[in-house]
């Protein structure tokens, strides 16, 4: 079980420190980020971008800019590109999205000669530090595959399952969200959820406990599944809110942000290493937890 | 704009008395909610279902049982029908769904000869009461309609603009969901979105106004649109929530609830009456909640 950002932090403080190659670095906020996790000691930047405006933003931040490794690169393509191939070549063991567009950063991620593709699907994972709520909501895939067909999810899940026991949760209990917890042969989110949780039983899906369909009120809380009468290994306990399609994520995880405050980190995995996809809306600090969830993954 | 249910109940008392059909009403907390009803004033009941049972569970509640108007009919299904013949020759506004399955309960609705289906699709509308939040988030259709086609999103739509209408919202600020502003032809939430807002733009879709694809931190503030600089002219105004299937509006939902506490009420539109359809694990406020919810919009 994670209870919040600052117990993963805490824990990359005493493990060895990671290197972090960032694409088009001359931002103001990534580089607010880049401060605050120097500061926490639990990892290096790599800054590929613009030199001289990395400098100039890097004084605003409070950075000491002549301490700094930048790779002078002005072009976000191609920073991205040369960012990617530092993370392939072993430079660096996290990279980071800055100021460039998606599409540039996933194309260099994707790259078949700089690039870093692994065998496995690219899935998200979020990360929701919730107030009143005793532990991370962690949730996939909210943010990249659209109408994941079942064989997607199974790999969605068997990343998200990979990056739970690197956090040090041996075997986390799974919610496949759906509706409600009866299987209806229209509704997809059942259908498949019940599929997991079965190819799960049957070992197909190791490493973890899949319950699904299970209603997000039973996956947050004993209470509520006690109430349904709804008999659960996983009610309150939930340690990966598995999301049927991304408007269900998305719409979940703004939820939690704009409704509750909950503090938001996101990642992407199945590449060969972790990489950092934050949006321009995060603020430095969710760049930071952001930054701390792939480091500690790597 | 409508700020939470005290207001909804408030109006109620001025208005004219309704009634309301329950099937199936031999149950605690749905007499508990009918004897909250009672004592606000603003509709009475007609109890459909095993008579002997309602008088004890009546007494039980703190209502008088003698002054209750009881139709006794033993069997559930029998009992909806009989509730939904009512609503349907005009001796009750709202037909109210107790202790019987929802499939049963269903079937009355929809049956020819005693049921009150319309011309509309059903669709379902949910409001939800969230602290910290200065007004009711609306939302539909997070618990009828699964996967719904464009066609069927409009019928949700204007079943909805027509509720809000008659809650006294004049022109609702409606914003079809999506996980972001862009349009994507593989994220058919996107083009859905497009489309509805381009067909209100062509009045096709009247007395509102729809935006979309919007996410829904634009839709819930101002703030968030400013910073993602995208030019809104609903965003933390939102009367509607337009949200893209049933998984998105369920977690939603759910996400309110059981992590912001919000009280959420519920009604089934498009028949020729309202319908309240609450389920087992909701509590006596929030069926008393959904009931205002209907008279208000019946």
């Amino acid at each position: 079980m994670l209870e919040n950002y600052k117990e993963i932090r805490e824990g990359l403080q005493k493990g060895p420190g990671h290197r972090v190659a960032i694409a088009a670095a001359a931002d103001a906020e990534v580089l607010e980020a880049v401060c605050m996790m120097l500061k926490e000691g639990f990892a290096e930047p790599i800054l590929f971008g613009d030199a001289v405006k990395i400098a100039k933003l890097a004084e605003t931040a409070g950075l000491d800019s002549a301490a700094l490794r930048v790779v002078d690169e002005p072009d976000g393509a191609a920073a991205a590109l040369r960012a990617a191939k530092s993370v392939r070549d072993g430079e660096a063991e996290v990279l980071m999205k800055g100021l460039v567009n998606t599409s540039d950063f996933l194309r260099a991620v994707l790259d078949g000669e700089n690039g870093i593709r692994g065998e496995s699907l690219l899935s998200h994972l979020a990360a929701f530090e919730t107030p009143g709520c005793p532990r991370l909501i962690i949730q996939t895939d909210g943010g990249m595959n659209l109408y994941p067909t079942l064989d997607e999810k199974v790999g969605i899940l068997k990343n998200a399952v990979e990056a739970l026991h690197r956090l040090g949760v041996e075997c986390p209990k799974v919610a496949a969200l759906s509706a409600n917890e009866a299987v209806n042969p229209k509704m997809v989110s059942s259908v498949d959820a019940d599929a997991l949780a079965k190819m799960n039983t049957a070992g197909e899906i190791e490493g973890c406990i899949v319950e699904g369909p299970v209603a997000l009120d039973v996956a947050l809380s004993a209470d509520a599944a006690k109430r349904k009468k709804i008999e659960s290994r996983i009610a309150g306990e939930t340690d990966l809110f598995l999301v049927p399609n991304i408007d269900a994520g998305n719409i979940m995880g703004k939820t939690l942000v704009c409704c509750t405050h909950a503090k938001m980190a996101g990642v992407v995995l199945g590449a060969k290493a972790p990489i950092v996809l934050v949006s321009r809306s995060d603020n430095a600090e969710s760049k930071l937890n952001s930054l701390a969830l792939a480091c500690a993954l790597a």
